[in-house]
């Protein structure tokens, strides 16, 4: 735990429905006159905005599985610095969108370089930075992708395009951290109602 | 080792010479038959180079030092698996300009990082390709300076701006490295004639 605030982060698979969730959960807890501030990597901050869009290049179909986990390292760490442990420190609760979860999960262990390695960097990045909390929003990959396709707002980006059998180590991944990480990780089921999932996140949250 | 070839890396502080003297000993060697490539990071590879333009952006005096050592990483990854390993493996003498030991030389020590800190993230970033040799031009901090001062056709870039202090730190670090990686890491003294440096850095390269 990082001054006086909290640190909450949302994970999942694609389509689970994590900034829909995480935004309601935002406006639930502004209402009740919380002090919260609601953020994803790269967050607006100069240098990790950079370093995001050129991971998300499309053009970029060389980009090693190393160099890309390397670059999410480096947009995380700063992105933490200039914004999450400031507003940390000013007693926020910090709602972020993915975190070391998603390296972990995604790189980790869906591109195969291995969850320990991918950990190490992550470590090198975070320090101590740890969420306090981490929200998992459950869904199965088949699901959460159908959910993107139908949504056309939404920009189609390099992630998006790779294969269904990505997506179901991605989420088979998730459920070995929640086994790795029973305290900080909590599970809800995403297939449910919106309201039900708003409500379980909100009561996850406000035991903080 | 990789391959057939040999993986050769040229170090120093600021203006120890390793641009110039790289150059002729890579003539002298093509000239003399060998399969020879020389290459700096980013070298050309499209991602490595904008990962670079990012680190050396003058713009950026937010960037932490976490974020940079990262950003190292993933452009030093990028770079020796799309150019390095491939001419490794057809059996070319690779001379490279700065490798690992700039970062844990620069981003380890001078920033404060940590030597065994930086050394991680590059093991993720290198895995088992450490250079077959490499080659240390010494030269006293302040001397370095005032040859990159005098060389006005040399740009200007971010890390020349940082303070004398800091280079003595640098110079300081890889003293430290020469200490630890006696096997690997030869030093030449680079305050003498530049013809002296040449043929004392061919005859140390030729052993492979």
């Amino acid at each position: 735990m990082t001054g006086k605030g909290v640190f909450i982060t949302f994970e999942g698979c694609e389509g689970a429905g994590k900034t829909t969730v995480l935004e309601r959960v935002f406006n639930s807890l502004d209402a009740d006159g919380y002090k919260v501030m609601k953020t994803r990597e790269p967050g607006g901050i100069d240098i990790a905005e950079k370093i995001r869009s050129l991971i998300l290049d499309p053009e970029h179909t060389m980009m090693e599985h190393r160099t890309e986990a390397l670059l999410y390292a480096a947009a995380r760490r700063q992105h933490l610095v200039e914004k999450v442990i400031p507003a940390l420190e000013e007693g926020y609760i910090v709602l972020c969108d993915r975190f070391i979860d998603s390296s972990l999960a995604y790189q980790g262990a869906a591109r195969g370089i291995g969850i320990e390695e991918v950990l190490s960097i992550n470590e090198f990045a975070i320090g101590t930075h740890f969420p306090d909390a981490t929200i998992y929003l459950d869904i199965a990959p088949d699901k959460g992708l159908s959910r993107i396709r139908e949504d056309k707002k939404r920009e189609f980006n390099r992630l998006d395009q790779e294969a269904v059998d990505f997506h179901k180590e991605v989420h088979h991944a998730y459920h070995r951290l929640l086994e790795r990480f029973p305290d900080r990780i909590h599970r809800i089921e995403a297939e449910t109602s919106l309201e039900n999932v708003i409500h379980e996140t909100k009561s996850h949250v406000c035991r903080f």
